[in-house]
């Protein structure tokens, strides 16, 4: 049998999807894959369902940029020209760029077609492919045009992680220490006794099951985000998708990882001075992140442009900015109203950091 | 009080509408029109709605070959200029146009955000800003790129009436009539006894809040078109919007409901062929028809192209064409299977009735 969580299907040997494709005679099946999946994890796939006769491949351009409209555009292009009907369905195969773009366009075409989502890397497994929320980027803002519309399945096989480079461990990471700050004080604990650094070596089968069953049961407490519960996913992502937004606008590559935990230093700082979250548990939290990320500095110059992306962040209502902030660790609260000077001086205190590390590392030489 | 049915108002005054926005305060409120709407109604419900002081305006051009991934663009960028936040709604003031393309650009913006529909023409207020049928055209396909999403609000106000040009009336028309063939028969027979050539003398107050209200209940009987019940609503689309497209692509504008009835009057003939409509029955759909729509010709080598219109039609799986079909007046059924033959043929027959009348005409004089 299969471990699952709802839709969510924990398949090895993808024995559940050939079982599910068999059963549900789909007109078209369209596999929706990036350059990168492509050269691979599509091999690999397709040995395993080999039972796959008649499907259509769309390969797009690999990387966050081209999550966007024109990349949507081409993809209704090519559906079109295969003439795919209402009662067809998409596989998307990738990671988060894949399944956000791959279930926005799926969502729409036609007015929406099933889709199934195969994450392919520990971001997409934990995070990007469960809970609904699909979209693209749009004017450098992140996810600024998106639905929420659930995939029929999402299959996870673990055997993909073993495929990974390290920035991609390292991508998903952050999303992995947020759940237990957020949620779940044994999984922080959890993952504090794990080395990360050592990833190879590491058994990420329960890590990956707990990680989405943890996501899993927030979003199901709330899943239109209308309560307002689901927003705690949010945690380190509005300083986070402000920094990730600064240096794609700077045209530089950050991972989301290192974004996110950047902006839960900067959002525990903050938890810390407005919200009671204890300086012992803060000192824990950036000991943590540190050991995984290497801390950067914005000059000064930029807060503003900082500032600008948070200011369109889509917590926000009537031109105050909100946060989720941790009240300790393993509790988080939401709509937090927190004010410019104070967002500054978090940003001021990771540089203060960067310039202490700097410094230490070169009194040590 | 307001007459209501589920989130549509009847609201003479916008009284209802004011009370509405007074209750629920939003970050920021925003105007969509056509440049059309923009002078001939703006001022009349900004007359009305004098109370409503910090609003923003967004234009966008006329007509229906600007419903577009373009123009969604042009108003998302809009829309973050103003620093529009999650807080705020957007009032898609209208023809089918505007409400189409204001609803989708609402259900997408920051993954959605409120939207009221004041529909301004008469297609509008009984068709296309009820049943939460949202999208653009894409690739010369009419509402390929969709979403079913409502409004919070519709409403429906029958001073604009008055000031629609007579082909405006005539593009609403055929749908008033659809709704008699495929769910009321009373109401069929209501029309047919008012003489809509005479459009200024007419009481359109129980014309419109019939139609709503026959729209509605199909609508709800099946919203999220699961069931398959919603599609009879398609009955004279699956033709109409091919030769809607076909003349969209020829640049030529013809006219809603004027494709629309031309595809009921194939598609009846369908019905005879096929669903034993009786002749009786057809003769009578075909003498209403003629009385407000000129019978157009599709030359035979351009046969071809509209079956590729109808191939694309949202309606089809498995390589199928599907129709609803009319069993009698007021009753049609939904995913009947139609062979490419009897289409042409249908096409063909309604050129000979082109001809009969063109020979008709000739003879008289």
């Amino acid at each position: 049998m299969y471990k699952k969580i709802n839709n969510i299907i924990f398949d090895k040997k993808f024995k559940f999807l050939k079982k599910y494709l068999k059963k549900n005679i789909f007109t078209n099946i369209i596999l929706l894959l990036d350059v990168n999946t492509k050269n691979k994890c599509l091999n690999l796939i397709l040995k395993k369902i080999n039972f796959l006769k008649n499907y259509k491949i769309i390969i797009i351009k690999s990387g966050e940029k081209y999550k966007n409209i024109n990349t949507c555009i081409k993809i209704w292009e090519k559906l079109i020209s295969f003439k795919i009907d209402k009662n067809s369905i998409i596989i998307n195969i990738g990671g988060g760029v894949i399944t956000d773009i791959g279930g926005f366009i799926s969502s729409l075409f036609k007015r929406g077609i099933k889709f199934i989502n195969i994450p392919t890397t520990l971001l997409g497994m934990i995070d990007a492919s469960i809970g609904g929320k699909n979209g693209i980027n749009f004017k450098n803002l992140k996810n600024e045009i998106g639905i929420i519309k659930n995939p029929i399945l999402i299959i996870i096989n673990y055997l993909f992680i073993k495929t990974l480079p390290k920035k991609e461990i390292f991508s998903g990471l952050g999303e992995l220490l947020k759940y237990g700050l957020i949620f779940n004080k044994k999984y922080w604990y959890f993952l504090k006794k794990i080395n990360f650094n050592n990833y190879n070596d590491i058994n990420w089968n329960k890590i990956i099951y707990k990680a989405v069953f943890i996501k899993n049961k927030i979003v199901n407490k709330d899943p239109e985000e209308i309560l307002g519960f689901r927003k705690i996913l949010n945690f380190g992502h509005t300083i986070g998708h402000a920094i990730e937004s600064f240096f794609l606008y700077k045209k530089k590559y950050i991972s989301h990882g290192k974004s996110i935990s950047l902006g839960m230093l900067c959002e525990s700082w903050i938890s810390k001075k407005i919200n009671n979250l204890k300086n012992k548990e803060y000192i824990e939290i950036y000991n943590e992140i540190i050991k995984y990320y290497k801390i950067i500095k914005i000059k000064e110059k930029y807060f503003n442009k900082i500032i600008n992306f948070i200011k369109n962040d889509k917590k926000n209502y009537n031109n105050n900015i909100y946060f989720c902030l941790l009240k300790k660790i393993g509790k988080c609260s939401f709509n937090k109203k927190v004010n410019k000077d104070l967002i500054l001086m978090s940003l001021k205190n990771m540089n203060k950091i960067y310039y202490f590390k700097k410094k230490k590392k070169n009194d040590k030489r």
